[in-house]
């Protein structure tokens, strides 16, 4: 069996109330389709009691994708499932919202330039115009209505600490009580703007001579392999919402 | 659905050459019998076109464990697997072969007073007698027949660098060489001493005011953790060896 | 020139309000009564204006210790020094309180027994009685005065989230937030249980599989290394307060 | 005393055979010439009998820099210095020299271009040529006397692993070997290619799920942070030769 490459597979993602039969019926549907299953990972969440899963599979018969899509609802129904399927080559669209510091931006356009990223970018839009790249102007804080219908497709980065500070200049505030790691949450967006469902995070060492420009410059680094991780991870169908928590299938 | 305690969970690990059907068969197996999967893992090696897998699972019905355990035998025998069924609270035995220093065989001993690795210690043997805890004596070096025979049951710790140092005394070479970080490697045991499958690798920073013995004891909280890590993987039954490899199902 | 034992190494440390002068004073006087510096680290915090050093020496002539710590007096009084001069090798006194769960104090322990940390310790005292270590009660939360009173000179380790939760069982409060990483800090006690001075953080990384007792076992090891290591940088003064904050020489 | 702007700093590194006397040498001169120190390092290398150290200074008096840097020759020459001393804002002149992937030219643009890297880039020159930045080739291996004549001057990024790989295509021998982490290495080149003095390294975590081209792409990034790190460590005269080994003083 030879390595199947990206453009034979697909990916199944599906979430749904925890009951016997889930994995049995969704790997005899993919079986009978002719399917090959290549990774599969899944959760049962005890507590909240749902089941999560995800398959990457490739075609061995004759059986066009459209079809087994297609064919996948009757069982998606009977479980009362949350899912998507589709080929690991297509590409999302993506939207990307710039504030004043670019350093995040810089950073994916060179990951999708390079086809790091799987995406295909639609639009640029910032609120600080420069010549380069912007293309329209935002309001910084979404409205209550669009973040509840971009819920679990719209991704911000910020900066978190330990222990976490409230208010304005965090940098500063962290700065004055000496901390030791300062760190950055990927998240997915709601109307509590910094208190989504939380995709990735990391931290970085600083030390007593570090200044609060230090922090921010260091700052930098972290959010930047953390929004790209994240970005990474929601391309490729890793992440799945949990209420107020995600499911992240790593690779 | 009430949250499952470790007393009702049952693990199954298999390996096998891949075809299609696997999963399936696995899941209506297991479906058939009544039993509730609670996580399930799986990798396809496309290499070398073996299948890896590793699933948690309950007891809904009146089948008593050890009917569906010897009723799997016909399943894994169809799909030529390697596996290996049993209860999460059966305790696997585990016998510690210790060298002069002590720290990791402290380390395990707590962690095993608090009942933090789920094992049954069945010997200490030390080649260095302390009053407290030796027991025997044993060669350091394994014969051949006896690392093929222990092969994927025996695990080992050891300092690793980048880059690697040959001979004696690596911490006095990596100490002239000036690298900036130190690890440990844990891996099971072949007749090639410091070669066997990884299982787990960490590593600590270091600065040029670190001297030789500065290196040994950073070296140490390395190796306890990376050990006391590879130890519970192995004794969740969450690695399956792969060639000269090893499949980690992480946690 | 043979390295210098440990055994003949001094150790001054001070704080005082920046004038320039301070190094030319000290080094000069260390050169005058024939000390040879080791190893020097400074720090001049522009901010609060106060100046910190660290110096390790040995002696070369025949001036004893007594005297070159005595003689230093008058230089520290012209600069409005806090400062400390000891032999490295002069073990710290050190009593341990512990609360219900002991890995932290089997871990001190260990490291004591080793010749890891340079402490005698002179008391544990526990508000859970086990038959081996308890030698007397504690009150879980010091009185303000006795906090005053031992300001620089008490250590506690407590678990750090990002974001950081208020009120109890914040491991369920993280598992429900979903983070990404769990931390640990260790700091100088104040009146304020768990806002004095940052010494040392560190974090790990879980996942969506880790239930909250899952978190409570890696905290834990998180924990350890992170008072060790704290404790450490005290033992071999290392770390000089800064009002809120701490100045933490590295080795 | 306000916080002094780096435009108003001064950095002076040195390193000389130890003897008694050198800081109080340094720092009275210092004094001496209303020079009040900000921040200073050393170290003493008591194998090599070697002595480090780095100096951040402003001026107070009216002594012009030219002047106090002139006087510092004769102090310098009693003690045997290798020694630099310059104004922090005086930008070091760099050329960059890439090969086929442009991961780490891209980071180090971005990073120039924002300030965050005071660099001022002279050429970019790579053997690949693309119509943006390439300005000429370059011979992938330095002859020996180039090599011997950049002597601490060029600074080289590559994979490390733990263990070390031999030959070609390490990224594939990781793999086969199973390692659970990856690693870059920044290093000033010498006439022996990958094993001149090490200025950083990292490490990244990766699985058996991770194909080689996972283990380059994963590669990519801490090369990226790697070179970034150790190049603002010697844009800061953070770096101090020391035979084979560097000194690094942290920020």
């Amino acid at each position: 069996m030879p390595v199947v490459p990206p453009s034979a597979q697909y990916v199944l993602t599906l979430s749904c109330p925890n009951k016997p039969g889930i994995v049995a019926g969704v790997s005899a549907y993919l079986f009978g389709e002719s399917c090959n299953i290549l990774d599969a990972q899944q959760y049962d969440d005890t507590q909240s009691t749902v089941f999560f899963m995800r398959v990457v599979f490739n075609l061995v018969g004759d059986t066009p994708f459209e079809r087994i899509s297609s064919g996948f609802a009757d069982l998606a129904k009977t479980f009362n499932m949350n899912w998507t399927m589709r080929a690991v080559t297509q590409k999302k669209r993506v939207m990307v919202l710039v504030s004043k510091f670019d350093h995040c931006l810089a950073d994916l356009l060179y990951r999708w330039r390079i086809d790091e990223l799987p995406m295909e970018l639609t639009a640029i839009v910032a609120n600080h115009p420069r010549d380069l790249v912007v293309l329209a102007r935002y309001m910084q804080i979404l409205s209550e209505g669009l973040s509840a219908k971009l819920s679990g497709r719209c991704i911000n980065i910020h900066h978190s600490f330990l222990p976490g500070f409230k208010g304005a200049n965090p940098y500063k505030q962290a700065h004055t009580r000496g901390v030791k790691l300062i760190g950055a949450t990927a998240h997915y967006v709601t109307s509590d703007l910094d208190e989504g469902p939380i995709i990735e995070q990391d931290v970085e060492r600083i030390s007593h001579r570090d200044l609060p420009e230090d922090l921010v410059r260091k700052g930098r680094d972290i959010e930047r392999r953390v929004l790209a991780r994240a970005v990474r991870h929601h391309l490729e169908d890793r992440v799945i919402l949990n209420g107020t928590k995600t499911v992240v299938f790593g690779d």
